[in-house]
């Protein structure tokens, strides 16, 4: 059994399912071994971004990690962004890189980069294997890497002598450590915290955003009148009818400053510190008031559900679910669009249990109040902040759960730097709704020029933000990669347009022109 | 003035006139400073790659560097392809990238990532400013390294924070070193190998395809019989009619052993020694035949233009150019098209001065034997390796050479990394006309995997190189990004519309149905 069988095995065996890969000359053993080896499906991206976020849109729906192939340092560069993207939603990915063989990496062939440096630019785990021997155990590794608490990219760099050569067995599902209990006194300190009455959020990661966690939140928050906000950096939550509502930390900073401001307690459940994405001049670039006392119930590798459980009860919680959200679909929408009826017009006509992959960007920024009341359904935030997260994951999600809708909600900007997942989507026949809010502008720089305190930018300036001149043609665009699209210029033609999307399966994509 | 100014005015200063970006928030600035410093044209690409690739076009047509400009780690990892290409091609490239603000970074915003590590990634020159007034030094530092021979990509970070705040004036034009000239005593010494009449090949790097370069190096091959080789790896190269035909080394492995072998001695010319693209089982994984003497005359970094004039003397290389091919244009073909006839079709009707970036791929294999009666033209080389390098090198080849007609000669496998280059071309109204060889596969792969010793893959890993299902059309993907489009089954349908393509300016789109 050669190394790249012998990794596929190891793969196998610790559960991984389905590779996404854009491969070359130094995983041609990988994909050969493709056919010997049972219980892997390989799912092609034509670009590496499309790739990576695919398998981060997979993990997080799926709960297990997906493994992605790419080629050499220039594939790893490509799936950089959605990989860094895929860290800060702590998503488990085992994401393996060719290289060359090892013997011929000192020639400095023309491919060679340094693929470890590209993974440090993310913080990933990394290892490269010596040897084919090596590569069960490595692979094995990777695995713990990938999975252990809260999970991660875990990089395994295969040159292609150690996949081509003759290998060990594989190795067996390997052991993956459990978060770790949350000691009780912390629990007690937080429970006393809670009771005392003064103004307190409960922020919560999207790990802890399950149904469980939710409730439970929900409940321990009612009964001390603690506020329950989600991190805006958030991998996934449960949403829409019968759920708790969790408020989301907005992105610009002063909603986000409004909305902890007198804030005399700050729980963290499995969150890190909220902090804003940027700096802008002259203004705070911390959103926790001063006075402010943090309180970390649990940490990102701790057991927080556990501990929301104990909490629940030290707080007597009462286990009502009064915090939950009632079944209240928006009307219909109608006449002249706007992003808030494309929206409404979703929440209205979305089916139970589907699937959001949210990238609007500008078009976003109250998606989650116009879709409260909609059925319940699960919604997956971009998380690094680099664009073109959202069609890929839409993509992988699918894949992770056949007969459930998918509903990519994306902008005509951000969707640019991906478009290929569409043809990935045609090819495994997901079941997707790419939504395309056309703006034609890169609308959130506008504002960020504004936010930098620069009023009135220049021609050049407004010219660089702005994507008329050609104006895409999104249906073209998605014809060309085999999706059928359509275009909708009222909230008329887009709900016909949503509704035949959703009662035919397989991908669609409506250009809503704003 | 602030950091951003000052910046843009010293790269002004230094000869830099565009600058190739997609911006974020960290830049808006930079943006804003477009419209207060004049002489700096900003071209909008819609995904990195597309920018980082039109700045190697750029400067390898200008003979100078342009800028780019973008948006921290996961913007430089969309942009990491086709820098390392860059590098592996000695081009000089500016590359910026905005980071957090200084004192935000300690925060670890979402967007936050090891800039420094991913350039490690492609060992290229990089600076972080430390403060706005350090900004116009270190931009003059980045223009240095970036032009000092042989040519590299530079990349300067600056924090948000040092481009909004007050900077220093602006620095002038840096002086540059120029090339190391070449000790005698190594010119007499490589003289002497030539005198001996020995199988003897001249290797020349890309830098030294200049039309006097390649007229010395023919008198001198001509002189002594020594034979004249292009490397693989050529940023640009003179061809056509009135020039001297360099043969390039071949990408797979046999031929270019058959095309060193019985190679006594190696001289080397602005040329690192060749090395193959991979190791494969079983095969040699170096291509210098084992007895053969490797002579450099010149490094990348010294002057091999002014060692090939001495050497030139030294030789008594006779001023003739019979080593110039004749002007000899094809007869059109006719019939079934085959990616032989596409590039017959093009040497048959290509104007003279044209520009061509090849990225074919499998369909350009022969494609300089086909072409080498045509006009005289540029040619314009894969260089790193990393596929998606040909659309965005035709696009800042055509910013760069206004009223020259620049082909994209490429593979509709490699095309799908970076097509949104085709869009920056509509915007700019650039005179590209780009033919995609839509054979609808990873053909190369399906021959790699047979150079692996795999003859017969598997359904899956048959299907993971097919790029039929869906069946991509390019038609409409450039009509979705602003470019019209056309599709030829025949010699005579390609004919007439690349004849049309070549009459009327712009870009066009020509999809060859393989």
């Amino acid at each position: 059994m050669n190394g790249a069988q012998s990794l596929l095995q190891t793969l196998v065996n610790g559960g991984v399912e389905v590779c996404f890969t854009n491969p070359g000359t130094s995983e041609m053993h990988f994909i050969a071994a493709l056919d010997r080896v049972h219980g892997m499906r390989a799912v092609l991206g034509l670009f590496e971004g499309v790739c990576t976020g695919a398998a981060d849109g997979y993990a997080r729906m799926a709960g297990k990690p997906a493994a992605t192939l790419l080629h050499l340092g220039p594939g790893l560069g490509n799936g950089f962004a959605n990989l860094h993207n895929a860290r800060r939603a702590n998503t488990p990915l085992v994401n393996i890189v060719g290289d060359h063989a090892t013997y011929h990496l000192r020639h400095d062939p023309p491919l060679a980069t340094d693929i470890e440096a590209i993974v440090r630019g993310f913080s990933g785990w990394v290892r490269r294997s010596r040897s084919a021997a090596d590569v069960p155990a490595d692979a094995a590794d990777a695995l713990v890497a990938a999975m252990a608490p809260p999970g991660g990219v875990a990089t395994l760099v295969l040159p292609a002598d150690c996949v081509w050569g003759e290998s060990r067995a594989p190795a067996p599902a390997p052991s993956v450590p459990r978060p770790a209990p949350v000691n009780p006194e912390r629990i007690r300190e937080v429970a006393d915290v809670l009771r005392r009455g003064e103004p307190t959020v409960i922020l919560l990661a999207g790990a802890l955003c399950t149904e469980e966690g939710l409730r439970l939140a929900g409940r321990i928050a009612r009964a001390t009148g603690a506020r329950l906000v989600g991190n805006r950096v958030n991998s996934r939550t449960r949403r829409g009818a019968g759920r708790v509502v969790v408020e989301r930390l907005p992105y610009p900073i002063e909603p986000s400053l409004a909305m902890l401001r007198g804030t005399a307690h700050l729980v963290l459940v499995g969150s890190p510190t909220p902090v804003p994405f940027f700096a802008w001049p002259g203004k705070p670039n911390w959103i926790v008031p001063e006075d402010c006392r943090i309180h970390v119930l649990a940490t990102p590798t701790e057991d927080g559900l556990g501990a929301l459980r104990s909490l629940a009860e030290d707080v007597r919680a009462a286990g009502d679910v009064s915090a939950c959200y009632p079944d209240q679909r928006p009307p219909l929408p109608t006449g002249a669009i706007t992003p808030e009826k494309v929206w409404r017009a979703l929440a209205a006509l979305m089916p139970e249990n589907a699937v959001v992959s949210d990238e609007g960007v500008t078009s976003s920024r109250d998606a989650e109040t116009w879709t409260v009341g909609a059925p319940p359904h699960d919604w997956l935030n971009v998380t690094g902040g680099s664009m073109g997260q959202g069609l890929p994951v839409a993509t992988g999600a699918a894949l992770a759960c056949p007969g459930r809708k998918v509903f990519a909600m994306e902008s005509d900007g951000a969707g640019m730097y991906t478009l290929q997942a569409l043809w990935t989507q045609a090819r495994e026949r997901l079941d997707v709704v790419t939504v395309i809010f056309a703006n034609r502008a890169y609308k959130i720089l506008r504002g960020e020029l504004a936010q930098m305190g620069i009023a009135e930018p220049g021609p050049k300036a407004a010219a660089v933000l702005d994507l008329e001149n050609p104006t895409l043609n999104w249906v073209k665009l998605a014809e060309g990669l085999g999706v059928p699209g359509s275009r909708a210029g009222s909230c008329e033609e887009f709900s016909d347009q949503l509704r035949d999307a959703i009662r035919h399966p397989g991908p669609r994509l409506i250009e809503v022109t704003l």
